[in-house]
């Protein structure tokens, strides 16, 4: 009585694009300038395809740590929007990505989220791939199987700083830019001779682009967050702060730039808010900056207090907070004795999958030099608290009365930014 | 490979309106008269959409009653199939409605059942309204920001007999005929004075529309409600009863007649069975009518025995049942000592979400003058008996077997009459 | 804004077919020859509205056995991807089946997996059938309904060795086919005259055609089914046994065949591997074929000995494993003390329900004749690790990045004829 034709399509995202008809095209015109998004844009399942297609299959992933595979055979997995993606350090001690998919018969290969093995083998009919992906052995298969074309597909990774990023791209983007920025802004913070001390995973009931757009400001942080900015001068925008506030600012942004002799940026915020990011104007999709922490304040604790022993190349508490961001789905605020690593992974257009690592030097011992009790508090009390904003947010965005307000100009410029380069990308 | 255009929009309700296909329209047409309807309509996506639209988000629903929010700033909210609604008493002391969602970036405003504020403050950025809905601030805005057209999107809202109802139309269809209706026949229950005993809410698994049809007709109740049975004689539909049960039939409506002094309406329902609602041919979407009670029955309870004190003007117990219905989600049995008010609100084409409310004089006390063991069970019994009838009706209808069958003309004639009052709504 | 035709159509999937749209042609011709299917057969919901209508709503579906109903009255139930269907015989002794669902509004008529009844009476408003189906009362309905149109809508029913097939094809294939195969091989293994020790349901989080293509390859078995492959020789392909077990096998077929005296097949399966099935060339949708166990195997039991007393015919031990198929939905393997029958019906794209049932002689008796402990861990065993194979298969599936490869000529000759078949089924 009727085709289903747009149903098969939509179970069916193709890997490289998804077309945008004309209701698609509609629906991606009607965003107001200086406006949030309409309701359908974080409920459309059409849309949520071709944001898979053109951003999440597209872009750059940080995906894990180098550090966590240290020798060759140990692996990572993580899931992309339900496609299996795994990591793996090769017998030459490249890391490489590959689909996590046996070649065969689409088995997903290698289940646990981390581990290690001499050469992949496949549950279901010990297909035996190398480190390198290379197809081994596949006995049982007929006479004259080629097995050259039957390695595991490869997916562009990248490793930066001890970050790995990968792209399920044909051909991504290039990956310099942000290479050349991080390492600069990064290296002193030593993130390449850090360890995991903590991870924590987060399933927030909301689009993954509501869970940007609450990052992408701090207008929310004097409600939301009160503990988190008693650590800084986030919610001063520019313009905003009072002449004592200012002094205040001054004083730290001087403090931790007096005691600067390790490479990389020094404080160079002196405006106040958070950092322009993104720009969908230059195309810039990745970012740091380093922040003053307010006096009393050594590191991003509850207490203030040093909560591990400094990192890298740090000889000094007083070094502010680096953050670094890269989109869609990195950010990160890294202390002088511990980072915060936050990564997200769309599940749905109603469900994102948040992961935070707390990362602390590699010699650190806890119990010695740090305790969990102090160390996780500050960011996983701000997760949470975001994470709910966010959820009651998907409420009332679903809600046929809902229409997209006015941006705050002064506090929410990031929010723009942020739906300025969505647009940008699933339009292109 | 094809168009997702058909998901986007079923995920995309318009709140004014839903397109008739021609696959809708094919569909819209298949009902035999006298007949059920087919199985689409109790499992259709589209249809669905459509309902929301012509139906849910068009009619006057019952939302609550105004003695639960008796001062300015007492509030109560409720979801409309994914829709937040908040009522709240404004300082002049009017209930108003509004979407329950921050003009600013979308957020859920109120998030309890109920409660009570000073003014409405948004949990994410503090944006703050008035308990009439006026945007009286929003700190963190840039210069100029009008604050006028921003303040919570208002919808219509009555107060008749304490009973709020809302509708989400723009314009809804006028309400003075219900208000005259149900102010004459419910002026002597006391609505206005009562107060909730308990209220206990239920996930029906099924189709709001199957949950409707059960309620239409008793033809079930003989072997679906052994113990509702035994209160009234509804089940003797017209030419039903046998000379014995006749002359029952009469001495009961005799007996409550003779009562009578309070105003309202008598006991008028001579010819037995349900009363006749609603009536698409009138238009008729709400309707009030008292029943006599059985012999040896003061209230609608299991033992027969009141449970309450008086409710009202009452003065004496022999009141019988006064019933009162609103399309497309109210009903109710009034006894002379307690009333139970029912709210339907569809979550899905296969669930819905009923709210049964026990209400007593204002003044009655639990443990002196009632006692829930007693007051609940008559109703809470039917309820569950009907929602397990309703739940194993939808897993036949969803059958590729089920044929709708033939009405009894005697029995649901008002089955019938609610298909063509729904057929009527959608099909406009 | 846009047509919900599709979506409409997709929750409405009519009983006789489904249309094959240009999407759906395109998906269908996708697949390479000699591979496996390509990504979205496993995914699409247009494409599971058509395997119904051509696979499940038309082909001949093992439901139950015939001992479990002995007596008129006695019934069962089961749900054909949610049409509830009802075996019961009748008071001529033949075995029905009927649309277990109500003539009159549609509720599901008996809830209950099994039981027995003296009429079908629907417990929503009575209506009463006889245990042929035929509408005996309908009591409140108005005059001059006429019942003979009004009874269970009959579906297609064969009986065979005791296995009850329904069809609810309104012209079915010929069973003719079937029956004679069945008879010819089935006949010592008494499976009239056995009865069910145990049954066990399972829910499997992939597609139906991932698990039947698990089944019709023994190439897993090595890794996946340790303990399987020790009581029989299906590991061996054609040409893949070495000298000593090309020995061993030969030693085995000859052992069981000399003790052949009671009729049916002997073992018959001298080129080793699994049997070929189906056969989609010559329209062959069901088979059966019997094994040697390896030595030191009276049974299929994990230590190798005897769990129950002989079945049917049998009066010695080594009669191998007889082996049936039938497509869409059974297989099962029967030793000389006992069977095990799987059943498949499907519960969605992604969801498959099975039921295993362990049939005993009906003369043994739990705790004498057989144990539970002894007779179940062989093939609940199995079939656990089956369906975590097609688990990790399906998420595999679900990637981007899945592409189907090559499927070995010598060891998955039956997944290739099982898709081959499959894609004849919904092409059609």
């Amino acid at each position: 009585m009727a085709t289903p034709d747009s149903l098969l399509a939509s179970n069916s995202p193709p890997a490289g694009d998804w077309p945008i008809t004309p209701a698609l095209a509609a629906l991606l015109a009607q965003r107001r300038e200086g406006h949030g998004l309409p309701r359908a844009f974080y409920r459309d399942e059409a849309l949520y395809a071709r944001e898979l297609a053109r951003i999440w299959h597209a872009g750059w992933l940080f995906a894990g740590f180098a550090f966590e595979i240290p020798d060759a055979g140990d692996f990572l997995t993580l899931d992309v929007a339900g496609t299996p993606v795994l990591l793996i350090r090769g017998d030459d001690g490249a890391v490489r990505a590959f689909h996590n998919v046996c070649r065969h018969r689409g088995t997903q290969l290698c289940r646990a989220d981390s581990g290690h093995v001499r050469a992949l083998v496949c549950p279901y009919h010990s297909w035996t791939y190398s480190r390198q992906g290379e197809l081994l052995a596949c006995h049982g298969m007929h006479e004259g199987i080629d097995k050259t074309p039957l390695g595991l597909r490869p997916l562009h990774a990248e490793v930066c700083l001890g970050f790995i990023y990968v792209s399920l791209a044909p051909s991504p983007a290039a990956f310099a830019g942000l290479r050349e920025r991080f390492e600069a802004a990064g290296q002193p913070q030593g993130f390449d001779r850090a360890r995991i001390a903590k991870a924590i995973e987060y399933d927030v009931d909301a689009n993954w682009k509501l869970v940007w757009e609450n990052n992408r400001e701090c207008y929310h942080c004097i409600t939301g967050h009160p503990q988190y900015i008693r650590s800084n001068f986030d919610i001063y925008d520019e313009g905003e702060a009072s002449p004592e506030i200012r002094a205040r600012i001054d004083a730290a942004i001087a403090r931790t730039n007096r005691q600067w002799d390790v490479g990389g940026d020094g404080a160079d915020h002196p405006k106040g808010g958070l950092a322009t990011f993104p720009d969908p104007d230059s195309d810039l999709w990745y970012t740091c900056n380093r922040t003053a922490l307010a006096e009393g304040f050594a590191t991003e604790s509850l207490a203030g207090g040093r909560v591990s022993t400094l990192m890298g190349d740090y000889r000094d508490a007083d070094v502010g907070v680096l953050r670094m961001r890269s989109m869609p789905n990195l950010w990160l605020h890294a202390s002088c004795d511990h980072a915060v690593v936050t990564r997200m992974l769309p599940a749905g257009p109603r469900r994102t999958r948040m992961k935070s690592f707390w990362l602390v030097d590699r010699f650190a011992r806890e119990g010695a030099d740090y305790d969990l009790d102090a160390l996780l508090p500050f960011w996983h009390l701000t997760n949470e608290q975001d994470w709910e904003i966010c959820a009651w947010q998907q409420k009332g965005v679903d809600s046929i009365g809902y229409e997209p307000g006015p941006l705050s100009r002064r506090k929410e410029y990031n929010v723009d930014a942020f739906i300025r380069w969505y647009l940008k990308q699933v339009r292109a």
